[in-house]
């Protein structure tokens, strides 16, 4: 518990005074008042966030968080649960969407074990994930908590500690997950954060069909009936009806924030870690970029909850930190903006007529 | 008119038989099926363009054109008609959003006089842009037509000889324009070709305020009133409520279809000069990639009226290419998802359970 209240502690608003002077240049530069819109905001944002006006965001790195759920047991996936270790093998070989999507980003992939049921200490050994294990795989929310609270504590440690740790080679950060299963917990966060009903918030995840997910709407709706979570605790949220990687992300993104340092927040599961950061510490969310608004029906909801406008809606449902690495590029373009364009005077062009 | 001819008898239909084969591959790819939405939309289609399942995209090049317009004169910008010229120098210089955000998707930019009213020969006497003026700028089109057909017909293949010139180092065009005035044209552009109402295709283009606008709104009716712009004949619009540039576009537009080359068209003027090109060649839109929609009121029924769905929605409004810089890191994406991500069959992970 100790760093996690260190990490919350240190986390603070962004800076007010270089975001009021990146305005004042972005509304110098040699184009209509603000006519690059969403990109300007962002270099605002980036401003404040990193405190200057020549925002670092060359190195970045994808952290995606691997766990199991016991809520697979309830058939709530189109994939059986086998299907994590195997996808974190070909992530760590390069085989996957976000190998793919953070090299053409520049970006580097990062893969932790937090917990998938299934024996992955051959790739930590070859230093090729780091093992935050907390156990192989949650319980089965739809008949009990999905963890203890000293795990919950313990998941959220450990994705601090990995921000912590990558800190000195990392500009900026994005999320990401694998975890057959999990838009379950992950919609049944954002039922419990909105107070809106599993129907409103759950989604066919990585593609179930009809019957199967009216199955899933009832699972997620008693697993919060069995838990009753209390969303003014995130950690309380987070054990109950949470996941090990979930967790994980909340944790990165708590220590990304304690750094000053941007971070990238993926798709529908990356918001639920993000909605459980919000709780344990609400300025955490001045830090967060929310890539993009996905397939996933629950997502716009959870993005709203954050107070957060997506910028991409290209029906993405992949997860993996695809999206942030889409969206790292326009992290890139919105400095670039920021520090290379000419303002009227520097460029000797007119400005608007009176 | 032998160059327009030739140019567009070239155009074909994209390639089917490849764009069957990568769908194919794009089903097998290690996520659930098309996942990444949109991305592999464009990846399908980027393979079809080019007759390849590893469409190159490496060398990227915006073509920025440049004109002046009549219709400046009767009040319709917020900027005066010098600041065309200016931007060009800014542009050249490396100092407009355009130099910014090419850098940051590693696209080259080249700027092509295409009728500003000013002096430019010091810097096409430099190698600096390319001037293909048909003259110093069009005429008042709210008073007769903008310009002669023959002027016309020059412009476009003006664009068309851009792309072939340009043609053996690049891999995928980008549009990009500067005029002061030319949000007129192109709104003018847009009713004439979708039959709405001028009041509902015109929008504030550089910041116009209230009664400026509705001033804006009754030159537009004025001119397709006094013109009647003849839909079915691509040159008749141009003619009569186009611009030079615009016209560029158009065959710029036509070349890079005509070479089964991928071009990214830009924002609201640029996607006028679609318009012109799709009414010259409706196979040329297969070759057409929407960068975004932007913040000016007529985009969206333009892209509609060419079937098209942008990429990106984040209330740019500047042109001069930049939402087609942006748009080029998601064309690099969708190749990278296309070549690099591993089937089920080659990374040994299991499929959805039946």
């Amino acid at each position: 518990m100790k760093i996690l209240k260190q990490t919350v502690e240190k986390i603070t608003e962004g800076d007010a005074k270089t975001r009021a002077a990146a305005r004042k240049r972005l509304e110098e530069l040699t184009m209509p008042h603000w006519a690059l819109g969403r990109l300007m905001d962002l270099a605002e944002d980036l401003a404040a966030m990193t405190g200057s006006l020549s925002p670092p965001v060359k190195r970045k790195t994808i952290v995606t968080m691997a766990g199991d759920h016991g809520v697979a047991a309830a058939g709530v996936s189109a994939y059986p649960q086998e299907v994590t270790p195997q996808m974190v093998r070909n992530i760590v070989a390069g085989g996957a969407g976000i190998n793919a999507l953070a090299r053409q980003a520049g970006a580097d992939v990062v893969v932790v074990d937090m917990g998938v049921a299934a024996d992955l200490s051959d790739l930590a050994a070859a230093g090729k994930l780091y093992s935050k294990r907390i156990a192989a795989g949650t319980k089965n929310m739809a008949t009990g908590r999905a963890m203890s609270r000293e795990e919950a504590i313990a998941a959220v440690e450990a994705g601090m500690e990995i921000a912590l740790m990558l800190a000195p080679s990392v500009d900026v950060f994005g999320t990401g997950e694998m975890g057959i299963g999990n838009t379950t917990p992950a919609s049944a966060i954002v039922a419990a954060f909105s107070g809106c009903a599993a129907t409103d918030v759950t989604g066919r995840g990585t593609g179930v069909g009809d019957a199967q997910l009216e199955h899933k709407i009832r699972v997620i709706e008693k697993s919060l009936a069995v838990n009753q979570p209390d969303k003014n605790d995130g950690l309380d949220v987070l054990s109950k009806i949470g996941g090990f990687e979930i967790g994980g992300i909340a944790g990165l993104i708590l220590g990304a924030a304690s750094l000053q340092r941007p971070v990238v927040v993926d798709g529908f599961i990356s918001t639920a870690g993000a909605l459980i950061a919000h709780a344990l510490a609400p300025l955490s969310a001045q830090y967060m970029i929310a890539a993009h608004c996905s397939a996933e029906k629950g997502h716009r909801v959870a993005l709203e909850v954050l107070g957060k406008k997506p910028l991409l809606e290209l029906d993405l449902r992949l997860g993996e930190g695809t999206g942030a690495a889409l969206a790292m590029n326009f992290v890139d373009a919105a400095v670039h903006v920021l520090t290379e364009v000419s303002t009227f005077a520097e460029a000797k062009v007119s400005q608007a007529k009176p």
